[in-house]
């Protein structure tokens, strides 16, 4: 079979959007690009095969809170009107009191990603992880026998049917790569040590301007609430937090996807002047991607204190809450948008747009040249104008960070996984057509393994297991609502839950020039809610944390600890 | 060099005590008993040396504890007298209240082993676990290379140069293995079912004989106590917690060995009835031996209920409560005992004594035989009585369980690493007589690792991590005292501490019949004290777990999730 037959069976049977529902075609993909390509292939088919069951429950489970949702007693406490529950304002001054029923929407939608089915979801996922990772070592050994591997070293140059001719050529380069390797491997300490600066300063540089970025958007936010609030329209005032909320979260996708090409172009700089290797790139590149979701899962409105004794920052502007309904769904929106809008841009903007107008540039420079020596256009001068190819690293960071999407935060959105799963059929077949035609042919390199990428695929595993286990227990409401119903509700039912997770504050102790100046309510309100389990202002320790409080949290710890231990 | 030269030199500078301080001569070792036994003995000289660093910081945490006793706060102000706590009674009726400082020595005694530099221990043994392992896995990297082993199937026949006829033999031996190996292979499961039942059904009956033997002693402990309470004479009735649990630990130890003994036989008889591998021995000895300290280090005094409100078991007899010096001067008395004890008798009696006997009667019985044919007894008549080879199970597992005494409750008795490093100076010499002198010599089987063994040591080690966070945090009194130096203490230190951790108890509030009845104090006592957080009779929540409680709970259980999480 020569090398014509080769591309064009590999044209019609992989890639090509036709060819989704079929299996790859994974030895002529070896026999054309070579073990290592062919092993990224085979672990994205994987990857992706796996990720049907879990979507199918991920659905599943979404379907589950949409279908009791009506039944659910805490979202119908908080949606019941005649429970009257007069909440404090939520800003100084310029806000009123308002009824804990206006945000019934949002409660019924927290519901819908926070019930029973999410936690044993999260606990599906984490084996399902586990499952993933020994089956992939299965399948790996699997092609390691087929494909010969065993007994292999890494990097090899093995004989290419394909391309008899190149074998020398690949020799000599790989004989290069050894002296480059062996002259680093010569450099004594002194010698890497300037290196070694560089590489840290610009990491820590770089994690400086992540986290400046996070803050960056959070004081956006805070500010912006803050000033729209004094907005004196009724009808502008009510969509103060929708509009700061996503507004910001565009920010926070803009912020990652631009920062995530800066620090690409940075690490390989880094590389290029330091000669170490490209490992800074992940760290940065995920980081970047999780932190936002990281600070409104875990910090978010943790900080904000309560009526009487809020949290300024800048003197001024109060400190961030999380919407009445809960952090969860803030959680679940921030992830939604980022990973789709990530996996969107990404796909078409940097892997088909800017590839086409790169070619399509290269060609108009290129040509005209050829043109006067009135040569026809050749196969290599055709060739020659593709994209040169960048190594596998990128493809695998992009998906390796999917995957942390995928296991890290699915307690708080189950539908994670089928987000991913629409995203990698295409992916499959776009990276399929884009090394078939778009970039030039890569050099054939063996290798027996997907090498540190598994061990990186394994700690976010591991990982994943510690944040979904804080997830369910700190920012979603199962554990108070487990420990409601069995140590203080009466009937042992969950009515009353609204009620006890409300704490009381006095209206006359507002700091001066806090309360609000102008209110519908009843001028001689005494008594307003929060949400908090700190006790009332008639107990001889008002306003500290209740028992409730420390018992919710013995109980969210106890949690954590269970699940970690049984998983581990 | 030929087998006796060999012989002769392993006598000399290995089997010997006045060998102990030199490294092990372990190519001559290798020459003689082949690589599996090589690898043990170099394995256990690999554990003994790390238990070096081990002992010796053991040691000078104890130091630590002795020197620092004297300006310990709660000790001191458990031993002083003016403070006059009065404490309600340990018992129903006979027993009488009684003064905080009467127990002032335990409570010295129990800050030698929990203080400060405990803590640190337990997180230097949980990394020492994880040296160990590495330094294990390289030592074992360096022997394969210098032995020829990588490449090599377990089990193999090699060539032995001091047994050149014998290889013929092995072959056979080894051949016949494998057809048993085969043949059981080829069993299908419905052939199977019954051993798996017979096997499962026999672990299931001891591990039930396993824990109603730890319940057969509380038990004892529980009527006894309440028996010796009654005598009238003043005297008795002081002695009356050190008898029973002098007694009970004594009990406990007894049953350990006698168990462990009966349980390596139903193990042998298992594999041998049901054709299944021996993997159950290890566990039922290792859950024999640890289930008692368990038992004292997490559950001892947790149900035993509160003044007013006890918890009886028959009816008549409280729950036992830890000693009021803590639970944790309890379990360091346990672990002492059965790990001296379990070391000292089983070397001495099992190893010692119970060979030699054995050789001797054995003696006896063959040589009349051999006398009446007139011919002197010959090299191989004497070999033949000595006790055959049992393969090398037996020794990991003695160490094996002794590896768990050292790692798994390290954080409740630091002076573990000093005793199994005594244990094991004389361990290595005395086995290595055995193998010498005492037993047949054993096929020179070659062996690539230790196997299996390396899995259970890991998997010791990461359970360690979790039982010595439980130690620190629910059995060792750290934790209330940071919380209660950081969070309630009103000028930062510990003064106050042992007031803050007594609860109030109305004398009025007994059960009808259970207060004293003849006392040496006021009677119209009122007030008397308990160890527990919980509310005081004249609050509104009398006798309810108290805000104090429950903010303990949540930083024991957050301290376990800091200690499993940064040493995983």
């Amino acid at each position: 079979m020569n090398v014509f037959c080769v591309l064009q069976m590999l044209h019609k049977e992989w890639a090509n959007y036709g060819a989704c529902y079929k299996y790859q075609p994974m030895d002529l993909i070896r026999k054309y690009f070579g073990e290592k390509i062919g092993l990224y292939f085979a672990w994205l088919g994987v990857y992706t095969q796996l990720l049907i069951p879990a979507s199918a429950l991920g659905v599943a489970v979404f379907l589950y809170g949409c279908l009791t949702v009506d039944t659910n007693v805490p979202s119908q406490e908080m949606c019941d009107e005649h429970l009257n529950f007069t909440m404090c304002p939520l800003c100084d001054r310029v806000c009123d009191y308002w009824q804990l029923s206006s945000i019934c929407s949002t409660a019924r939608a927290s519901y819908l990603f926070d019930n029973h089915a999410t936690v044993g979801f999260a606990i599906f996922m984490s084996l399902w992880a586990a499952v993933f990772l020994e089956h992939w070592k299965r399948r790996q050994r699997c092609l390691q026998h087929s494909w010969d591997l065993t007994g292999m070293e890494d990097d090899e140059v093995r004989k290419n049917e394909l391309r008899p001719a190149y074998e020398d050529f690949l020799l000599k380069k790989q004989e290069k790569k050894a002296k480059k390797k062996k002259k680093e491997e010569s450099l004594s300490w002194t010698d890497r040590l300037p290196g070694y600066c560089i590489n840290i300063s610009s990491i820590l540089l770089m994690v400086g301007v992540t986290f400046s970025a996070v803050s960056g958007v959070i004081l956006y936010r805070i500010i912006v609430f803050a000033v729209m609030s004094m907005n004196p329209d009724h009808e502008a005032k009510a969509n103060v937090r929708v509009t700061v909320t996503t507004t910001a979260v565009i920010i926070n996708l803009l912020v990652v996807l631009v920062l995530d090409e800066i620090y690409g172009a940075i690490a390989a700089w880094i590389t290029e002047v330091t000669l170490t290797k490209k490992r800074s790139s992940f760290l940065l590149k995920s980081m970047n991607a999780f932190a936002p979701v990281f600070y409104v899962a875990f910090f978010k409105g943790r900080f904000a204190g309560h009526p009487g004794d809020y949290v300024y920052v800048f003197k001024d502007f109060r400190m961030e809450e999380c919407s009445p309904g809960g952090c969860l769904i803030e959680v679940c929106i921030q992830l939604g948008i980022i990973m789709l809008g990530k996996q969107l841009i990404q796909n078409n903007v940097f892997e088909i747009a800017i590839p086409y107008v790169y070619t399509h540039i290269h060609t108009c420079k290129v040509f005209p040249v050829d043109k006067d020596s009135k040569r026809e256009p050749q196969r290599w001068d055709l060739d020659y104008n593709l994209e040169p190819y960048e190594g596998l690293s990128p493809e695998y960071m992009e998906m390796v960070i999917q995957y942390g999407f995928v296991t890290l935060f699915v307690a708080s959105f189950p539908l994670a996984p089928v987000f991913a799963l629409l995203n990698n059929v295409i992916e499959i077949r776009l990276d399929a057509a884009k090394f078939v035609t778009e970039i030039r042919r890569p050099d054939a390199v063996s290798a027996k393994e997907i090498g540190i990428w598994y061990n990186i695929l394994s700690g976010i595993s591991k990982f994943a297991v510690i944040t979904n286990a804080f997830v369910i227990s700190f920012t979603s409401e199962f554990i108070p609502r487990m420990v409601y119903q069995y140590l203080y509700s009466e009937t042992g039912t969950m009515h009353g839950y609204t009620n006890h997770t409300l704490a009381y504050f006095n209206t006359s102790n507002f700091k001066p020039g806090t309360a609000p100046h102008d209110t519908d309510f009843d001028r001689q309100l005494r008594i307003c809610r929060y949400k908090d389990y700190r006790d009332p202002p008639w107990s001889p320790e008002s306003y500290q944390l209740s028992k409730q409080y420390w018992s919710v949290l013995a109980a969210r710890l106890a949690f954590v600890i269970f699940f970690q231990v049984s998983l581990y």
